[in-house]
């Protein structure tokens, strides 16, 4: 499983990874890649197939498991050591010479909330006053719709948005910038295969529908949320972006990553109850301004990704190829672990001092959020799964 | 504006209203129509512009709104008495011979809370012991995300979904379907012209933004919603299925049905306020196995569908072709004018009788709930925006 190109194993990006991508060279359209090390596989002139001309990932992943399964078996023969490179060389291309463009244009976007730390500290900053989790928490994995049009590529700037705020003690709101402006470091799962209508996925068929992972930022405007979200819950908090990394890397490439998931308790319902290891041992990072603020350990999520597809359609609910559902901001038990700045800050009660003597409560104006995600890799090396980067532009 | 189509002006589709939806005949493709009497217009054929061979009406909505107005100008001059019929009546198809389909795919799908009664209703049954309305609902129109890829086309059957449910007093929840399924006679905005990300849409610039406007029935089940809802609100109560009419009503057609607008305390904030009529004076029925149960006036709607739209792009949110946003469920004063069963039996308190001797609190299985709307028209007649039909099937 080791490549033949000198690096690309110890890069994060070797023949156990092969995350699909969309790029496009100077003055071409963007078409299907696979990156390995630091280059990109042209998928359309590797294989010879006209269907890696697309500009999205999504004709490929509606294809299903089967076709997912044999690209990536012949496109890891072509790069593995012992693979003849000469008819493959001409079609990598140099990660710096191409542009990287969103994988795939989002169907529906659903926003879970995945992570029983992130849910608890919630609870404690926001609501001190109430009975800490909500009630149905542990019963289901809570989730609600975002908005697909606005999942943006990884590099999109992001305007600090406007919104309804209303300050403690007040009675009116006043119209004006967030001032509580976040990152949400979470992890997404990209639908494949879609289902009709009237037809709920048992958790055993995750990995049948669900094509792979990118790293998401859930950017979320705090002030905003508290005031829209009684009682249809957030709207505008977070519609104005949502950010997610250039690759998808495969469920395939996660093999060695699987765990039996985090003990649950009451034992979920039968339709939400495991049948397979889908708990992910990833390690994700957040980096402002280049500076790592926190390691939120993907693996203390409460429900696993197999059990949200089967919440999501236990009531019939189609899927749809692009399809994206986002575990939600995900932190661990220590304080360095925590997954947004409203947690590591303690709702601005012990904000986040960063090298250069500046301390955040909340993102500031031309902050760069940086996420990135890790994972043991199937050749025992380690697997990245690249990154997410946005940074806060000013309102005009 | 009189039509020279025998029947059209009476039928409800006449020349001054002039809907667009996405027709086929048997064996071929779905393509763009407009309707007229019992006829629909074959659009590519007539016009011979092959851009209407298109099975969504998106590429036509996206075009914007000067080549709506040069559209409908041309369609309206063909149909209108005096206009040579002997060139179209070939490319007039009787409604009966063709199959009608979901008229676009939509892109994000928005549920608003518009309804004061509405809102009222819902906070007295529900939330008794609460302070009614939610401090944030004369500040904004309320609204959440929902679910664009199970927004299905009329005559589409409803499966009564299953969900989580959680009877009053106890502690755990079962899952079993739904025993308070419903309808929610709503009117539904179709964007038309995209805009880029960070360009909030003023409330001025609503007719470039909204092409026309369909019957939505918001089914929903209430026991579902009630035990997921908190923190994130509505989920599974109502991403298994939304209804949409097959005909959308040009914004144009509806010129003599605008007005200012309900009044409106405390005068919403600067970016809120109307600066035109988009008050809309059209009268929705709801029909329970084709016995009529309630009139809604939409005209009694608190928030306008172009404070609607400023809203929702406040944060920079961007628009695409396909949008599509619900006024949520509409209800007027009277008892008569309730818009969902929920609403119309009180809680279950009142059940609704039909003339067959049974009665309804929620939807029964076999249930077939048609909602209609008409406005006044241009020409001094009435418009009909159609109708939207549904049938409850139960769980397998």
């Amino acid at each position: 499983m080791a490549s033949w190109l000198p690096g690309a194993d110890e890069s994060g990006f070797g023949a156990d990874n092969l995350p699909y991508g969309i790029f496009s060279r100077p003055g071409d359209a963007p078409r299907v890649g696979v990156r390995i090390g630091d280059f990109v596989l042209d998928l359309a002139a590797a294989l010879g197939d006209p269907e890696f001309f697309a500009s999205s990932l999504i004709p490929f992943m509606a294809r299903g498991s089967t076709a997912w399964r044999a690209t990536r078996a012949k496109v890891g023969g072509m790069l593995t050591a012992g693979a003849p490179q000469a008819t493959v060389r001409p079609h990598l291309l140099p990660l710096d010479s191409v542009t990287l463009w969103a994988p795939f244009e989002v169907a529906d976007y659903i926003d879970f909330s995945c992570s029983l730390e992130h849910a608890t500290n919630l609870g404690q900053i926001l609501r001190p006053d109430s009975a800490g989790l909500p009630a149905n928490w542990r019963h289901l994995p809570v989730a609600h719709h975002g908005r697909s049009g606005t999942v943006v590529a990884s590099g999109t700037e992001v305007t600090r948005p406007y919104g309804q705020l209303r300050a403690p003690g007040e009675t009116y709101p006043r119209f004006g910038p967030s001032t509580s402006l976040d990152l949400g470091a979470a992890l997404g799962f990209v639908v494949g295969a879609p289902t009709p209508l009237g037809r709920p996925v048992p958790v055993s068929e995750f990995a049948e529908h669900v094509f792979g992972v990118v790293l998401v930022n859930d950017w979320r405007a705090h002030d905003v949320q508290a005031w829209e979200s009684g009682p249809l819950g957030p709207f505008l908090a977070t519609s104005f972006a949502t950010s997610i990394s250039p690759w998808v890397v495969p469920l395939d490439a996660l093999g060695a990553a699987r765990f039996a998931g985090r003990q649950q308790a009451p034992l979920p319902m039968p339709h939400l109850r495991r049948v397979a290891d889908w708990g992910l041992d990833i390690a994700l990072e957040v980096r402002l301004n280049g500076e790592v603020v926190s390691r939120p350990p993907y693996a203390a999520v409460y429900w696993t990704p197999d059990q949200m597809l089967a919440h999501l359609t236990s009531n019939g609910a189609a899927l749809r190829s692009g399809d994206l559902y986002a575990s939600g901001t995900v932190s661990g038990a220590r304080p360095d672990q925590r997954g947004s700045l409203l947690e590591l800050s303690w709702g601005g009660a012990e904000p986040v001092g960063l090298t250069d003597g500046s301390t955040r409560s909340f993102l500031a104006d031309g902050d760069t959020v940086t996420l990135s995600g890790w994972a043991r890799g199937m050749a025992g090396g380690a697997i990245s799964l690249g990154e997410v980067v946005g940074t806060v532009r000013a309102v005009a």
